[in-house]
């Protein structure tokens, strides 16, 4: 590899960003991959590791792994702090600098809790990352072990209510894993509880749940998880959440356990890069992906604003981010041909959202499915795209497992340096 | 169950306390099993998670799931502070207590830094908890992070220098799995670094490791780990830990990754007993496994002290911990029928160390095997003795899997709520 081939940053080691450095593995550039994480985490299913049902590494794997037969690339485990487009360099916390040719931004978006980041986020964790995961499992599963030692009968309850905050479909998803957790998986576990009795509620602050597909399926949604025992209430906007308790549309609701999923911001580094962003912090792109002015700096998949002319604006789910890096490193490929760019295509797959054991709805096309075809969609769907053969051989034997019999196999406390109820009653109460 | 069955408290689910309370679920008693932590651990194959060959899961069962389909039986998730032995109660740190009429310590042992706890704990993680696991898998993926990114020649030598203290069991497990990692999982993952030139080194403070062993096959251990590249090192015994180097026999040798697996040390619980401790900190036991004047309470597993006339010193391995736990559910059934105790008897089942793929040492009896037969033996026993038929499944498969590619699935780092370069960079370098 000669050292004058272009250089190509890659920041982001999400959908978006592995699907560009592979396809540009081929050509003649440079490749370095920066990421914060060691892996990459296939997100549509992290859901199921905060319903303790898969392990972490069941869903991720290390990017270097993944990379590794791409002799171009390199990877980079670092935290980025800014994009210098006028000097065309990427810089890192840690001071460092990696200087660019062309630099894809794929960095996705975070939890946002509409200006109240501070006072919720500790009581609400949202669902991003795998340490999320593990902090919301852990949470819901000592919720139960905290109820089994509670004699009063008020304070019992609020470790028993379990609070889904935002009706989208990872709303949806955490309300009916936990759901089922309580239902089946925990069922006989307990002396002085009955699991089955815990209040799960999905509270949405518009009219229905599922606001992004049709109608239909929104309703056919709630009826599936009403069918699992959860309480599925709309109109319910948030205002106010504090130790103890939820606040909602004139409701408190008392309970120690409240996930999020309600909003969402694209990631802070975008405005490092002093381009028009909307109201989501996400980086208005023109029809290329690139930022306005600057024709060699990407942004992809949920980083992006991307407005099509027939379609609106793209959804933020891993196909829009897979079909971007796949595009921008073709316009990249074809720069150093000398190839004149065509905007990007957004090809629409559907949607898709589970609703527990052998339930989904899906809208695909015109078409709307709901039920257990949904649902085998669905696991075809994420089968196929899950990176890793190894992988796809466990995850598959696990859903096989826990579909027949409702075991949990990731059902552990850990993580924390003091004994956990002690930090939770602590985190709940003080 | 009548409620004036008398009642039997169980401090600890490991393999001792597990076993105790499964075997005592068919007599006359209510049992309360108490914990800190929710799983029961599979500790004989802790290393593999630090390796990131396993997942915590795979090695770690739910304390209720195991103890689910025993009536008698209620699990409590607490951290207890003391037991008093003349108020016959065993009190909880957050203040409550549980009364009993027997009570069963099976507290095991902690890491111990020969009194330098507090300088030593924070630089070289011992290997007791699932979360120790996690934190060595952290730092051992992390160093070769670090390695990669820097440039300086001595300072990327000491992030690839990875020392374990301690040549027993553990020692030999935990070296030879790093050995492994860098020589075949990693070794094509790094574009800056060549991972199989890691140094991975061995000290053993007396002049030989494994030295519970015949010397025979201590001898042939260390030929193995010469095998995999690791340098074992005897009489080296370690007079300092610093950050960035340890310091062993006039040696300082300069690393960034440290493993403890030299010192243990009876729970602290026991010092609540006013009974007799060894040198170790466990409790000296009579022959029916209770503590002086007080048949009512047993200590079991690596907490006790307990000398056999003919075969000496029992060891802290699980095998003594589970027939303990047997003979001790047997003593109290046999108490509540007026039956006279009989002392305990240990049956040697023998000793197995792991070094690495395929390879192990194994006395039994007066046999001595090495290599591939012994390793045979330790998977055939390991899995036999694996909680959970799902569990059994899913290692089995983890095991082919490796075996045949050196992938490990559970690369993963995780865990900090900050950035981990920068985290262990404050580790490190203070």
């Amino acid at each position: 590899m000669a050292p004058q081939h272009p250089r190509v940053v890659v920041i982001g080691a999400g959908f978006g960003g592995m699907y560009a450095a592979r396809a540009l593995d081929s050509a003649s550039v440079r490749i370095t991959v920066v990421d914060r994480h060691n892996h990459h985490l296939f997100q549509p299913m992290l859901y199921q590791v905060a319903g303790a049902a898969l392990n972490p590494s069941d869903i991720a794997t290390p990017i270097r792994r993944t990379l590794r037969g791409e002799a171009h690339t390199e990877v980079v485990l670092a935290d980025v702090a800014s994009v210098d487009a006028a000097a065309k360099a990427v810089r890192m916390v840690d001071g460092s600098s990696i200087d660019y040719d062309y630099c894809i931004i794929a960095t996705g978006i975070e939890t946002s809790y509409y200006g109240n980041d501070e006072a919720w986020a500790p009581l609400a964790p949202g669902l991003k990352t795998l340490d999320d995961a593990l902090d919301i499992r852990q949470r819901v599963l000592l919720a139960f072990e905290q109820a089994e030692r509670e004699t009063d009968v008020a304070r019992r309850h609020a470790h028993l209510t379990f609070v889904v905050v935002g009706g989208g479909p990872t709303g949806v998803e955490m309300a009916a894993i936990i759901a089922e957790l309580r239902r089946y998986t925990l069922a006989r576990d307990f002396r002085h509880i009955d699991p089955r009795e815990a209040t799960v509620m999905l509270l949405e602050g518009g009219p229905r749940i599922l606001p992004s597909y049709p109608e239909e399926l929104s309703a056919k949604a709630k009826e599936k998880l009403r069918g699992l025992g959860v309480e599925v209430r709309e109109n319910m906007l948030v205002s106010d959440i504090k130790r103890g308790c939820v606040q909602a549309a004139g409701w408190t609701i008392p309970t120690h356990t409240v996930v999020w999923a309600a909003g969402m911001r694209g990631s802070p580094l975008l405005k490092t890069l002093d381009t028009p962003l909307d109201r989501m912090g996400r980086a208005n792109v023109e029809p290329d992906c690139t930022i306005p002015g600057h024709p060699e700096v990407f942004v992809i998949g949920d980083a992006a604003h991307f407005e099509d002319p027939v379609q609106g604006i793209l959804p933020g789910v891993a196909p829009t981010a897979m079909q971007m890096g796949r595009y921008v490193a073709r316009v990249i490929a074809g720069d150093l041909r000398g190839k004149p760019r065509t905007p990007f295509k957004y090809f629409d797959k559907g949607q898709l959202a589970v609703i527990g054991r052998g339930q989904a709805v899906a809208a695909i096309w015109k078409l709307k499915f709901s039920g257990f075809v949904a649902w085998l969609i669905w696991a075809f769907v994420h089968i196929a795209f899950l990176i890793g053969f190894r992988n796809r051989i466990l995850v598959m034997l696990q859903w096989a497992w826990s579909y027949f019999n409702y075991e949990r196999g990731a059902r552990l406390i850990t993580g924390t340096e003091e004994f956990p109820v002690q930090a939770a009653e602590r985190e709940v109460r003080g």
